[in-house]
């Protein structure tokens, strides 16, 4: 195969702070190392319609501390069947793009890693996702930030609960995996935290009660992973029944925790990663997530940081116990 | 009646930010001017259950920049009844205290009035509620701040929202008032408002859709105000049963709204409102709230800041029309 | 004189967080009532030399949140001298406009005046200038931000003053107004302010020291207003010099000041602001500053706003002093 | 040697965000693992001094979310000496405490190893120091926050620099370690970092110009670790006087990057390694610092930690280079 000269780049899936960081990083390092870029729309629906545009060091001029993304991105449905594939290869074709920077999550790399099995295309992926749930890299883009929002958003809740003593169940993002909710429980300084790894059933929840709640504090914080059956709404309501002269209350976070300017650590990492994925196409490397590990740049095979589970660290239940007493 | 010696400052209603920054500005400020100050705990509840603690410089160090109040607060459904109110008079006489400063929104405030009436004791108001709604005084202690809160919500649901090309309907506080509802869309430049001083009805809001929403924009936000039924999930319904083809969210903002350091203006406010009480109290007025009009210091019979109206601005719905092009 | 078709808009001299949310305002309330908008960049020097655009809703999309000004700003010597002015309106005539928004401070709507004066060309101003010290409104776009910035800075240099047991001098910006300095330390709790409206020489700042500094407390804080002799490390220099034995540190916050997104009071009143100067233009209105007092809109002619002195609070001192104890 | 019963805590040298959540983690897992606790106030001195107290879980209770540290800190000289450290053994045996945990950087943490050495005394050391140059751990509690602290300073900066089209050089702190200057210069999007492990001299100045400065763009950024001969101010002198055609502005961040609240990184850094400082002395574990690599507590000998250089790395340079374009 030839010499790659142009590279497309895509923010795909739930939008998270810092893909605009991570775009302006593969574009200026990319035009810095000779390649012409373009940037593609929509996620792969902008792939497979041909929403595409060249990118200048211009269109990623004062990005870097802007939340959300300026390709905008969507999940696309198409993408996921063959024949969706067949249009998005045909686009890179027509529009010249030799190698495809994808940002995004779990699904996005997927669909990545299918095109270039597929068309035996290089695709290189920056893990762009709030869940922090991608194997293989110390963290993920967007995914800082939204343990900083989160932080936030209990602090001002722990004012409110303090001054009434209530006991508030949060409500935070993570349907699939507890990261966000565990270490925003540690950073807030919850008392506890409900976990989707967790099977927490209704005698736990008696447990967190006896544990949590029923102490000599007057208010209390327990942090909920979002969950179609089992989110903070479900637990208030068992608390309620069972304890009726707490005060509950419920607050669920919602879409902000995607939004908000990228924390330092989250434009380190994205600019960071968006530099290596250009040196990965330099390299010949293809079919890689880059992440960083121990501060280094790392290159995970795209099969390895989609299918392989990053576990949750057990220790930390032990952790909110002690420091909540 | 006697000299007054002994000033009691409570903490009533729904909390709001800048009420330490009053607390401390009422009890640095009676200190310096010769009071004793007694802090009185949990609202109403608090004097009725004579829950309460003599106030020095240091009980009030380093709160100026908290949210929620160190006093804790209590919506008192005793003090509501004349018995109620007997047990807090009782108290105050039997603690010594000689004046009382409440700080709290329209309900804590015309419990002042009424024990004030009904036992001819000195009471002074200071306006602390986040949802603006008192006659007399330009704004009220803790409004800014959630207006800023809201404010940087709405900035961060935006991200999202661009991103990903959708309607949001979110929803703030202000039940029976809608200055943050109108404020705040202004502030963070949504498309519209539906407050309840308005009855938006199903024609209208079919209006809104074609006002804001039928636009070349491809995502619009709009802010309604909390309301037992026609809250923001019952808007983004019937939007999504007439519109289908819209990508249509909610988030409800909930308790965070009455969290975090106070911003500059409610401290001000606070702080100056706080010596004005104790002014208040040396110079024999009685019965009164202090407020600012106009960068001055006034003194509003409780009677005008409790029954009084503050009328929302019509003007502000050409505004946002105005600003929402 | 005809009937106005086109407003021209520009930023000048210091920039102020909100000019953006008046440009916005400005341009798209002119849209809705029909006029055409031009930018103009790079203030009067732009106007000068015809650096001017056609402005559409699009350019100021997504621009309420940001702090600085998309239109650039600049001191212009050159439109100080009738020669300059002459140029600048021979710019006006051959781009078409009829009328022209001005946003700035002191300086900015002085030369407003002028041109307006000289060539009988309609004027409108916007109060746009952080130190607050325009006559005949209760506050400027980009005050209340900057009083938040410098809050938040003393609480940073609080925890760190208490922490090392320190006497911090904080220089904050308002060379010729004292505004930010009076206000910024009551909201953030500092124990003193020194600004150009006093004459604080060698006696006072002993008093200070004395009021201040040599109470129980172990650290304090002093903002001072910047100045070319007295600012805060000449004060730094003298209490080092008589008390040896306090740690004094020197913190000049600097031109972080102009910056950030703005407060939603500065959104609000750039937005209110805005839709006003295109009222005035539309009403045939010329030759004023649109401002806000007692949250109502009003037109102040030029001459008064630029030349009558906007009066400090002196009852400030005497609160700073009662709350400092 | 005896049980080890009560553990002494004291923080030491400069303040930095996060402290106070590792006092509070090591009180609360202390008391939950049955020791008692003991706060020393004041750093060493305070041990030298005997300004000690028994802590429970309230005195740690709703500081985790707070800068500084309530324990207060200083550089203590005394105990540099041997002589100071026999006084500072003899009160740790007077008040009866078996263990101690010191929360600092370099200079604080030699000092315990000294103690260490010379009594036999178990020590466990937690990297507080916002500087990052403590070897064997990934980041040290302080840096992250520091880091966004300089990040949105600098956000701020930008928006005047853009407006007015000027060259900023933006002072941070760091003396002997480029961490802070390197890695916000990134998070920034500064255009270059000026550090203390590069001799940039003249001629690198220059070349700084033709890289960072000489570009088509109008305002520029760069990053300066404070330095006592060539910091910021050195830099923007020797630019303008090379370039006079510049407009050259400095700004010195100073103490406010010492405070704050503390991120979501570093509160989770203080609760895991304070959670860890109290197992170390559970198992026996002594004279070594706490650290996090790899997410996962590594306990390092205190020489490893105090005498190995932790490197900075080199690549950076070229990123920023790449993205500066």
């Amino acid at each position: 195969m030839g010499k790659i000269r142009c590279i497309g780049i895509l923010t795909s899936g739930g939008d998270a702070p810092g893909m605009n960081a991570a775009i302006r990083a593969v574009t200026r390092s990319g035009i810095s190392n000779g390649y012409k870029i373009k940037g593609i729309y929509r996620g792969y629906d902008g792939l497979i319609n041909d929403d595409i545009q060249i990118f200048t060091t211009e269109n990623v001029s004062s990005i870097i501390q802007r939340g959300g993304t300026i390709l905008r991105t969507a999940r696309s449905k198409e993408f996921t069947t063959p024949a969706g594939r067949k249009k998005a290869y045909d686009t890179l074709v027509k529009e010249g793009i030799d190698a495809l920077v994808v940002i995004g999550g779990n699904g996005s790399l997927t669909g990545a890693m299918l095109l270039a099995d597929e068309y035996d295309f290089p695709c290189i992926g920056l893990p762009g996702t709030i869940d922090n749930d991608l194997w293989g890299t110390d963290s993920t883009i967007g995914y800082d930030t939204t343990l900083n929002t989160i932080k936030e958003c209990v602090d001002k809740i722990r004012d409110t609960a303090t001054s009434h003593e209530r006991i508030f169940f949060v409500e935070v993002m993570g349907r699939d995996a507890g990261f966000l909710a565990q270490y925003s429980a540690i950073a807030a300084g919850a008392e506890a935290a409900i976990i989707p790894e967790d099977s927490t059933d209704s005698d736990q929840l008696i447990e967190f009660m006896k544990r949590g709640i029923r102490k000599s504090k007057k208010s209390c914080i327990v942090i909920v992973s979002e969950s179609p059956k089992c989110g903070a709404m479900y637990y208030a309501e068992r608390v309620n029944k069972e304890y009726p002269e707490f005060d509950v209350r419920v607050s669920i976070l919602g879409h902000l925790q995607r939004g908000g300017s990228p924390s330092a650590h989250d434009r380190i990492l994205a600019s960071l990663t968006g530099v290596g994925a250009i040196q990965a196409v330099k390299q010949g490397q293809r079919n890689v997530m880059v992440g960083v590990r121990n501060n280094e740049l790392v290159y995970v095979p795209f099969v390895d940081a989609v299918r392989k589970k990053k576990p949750i660290d057990r220790n930390l239940i032990k952790v909110l116990d002690d420091l909540s007493i």
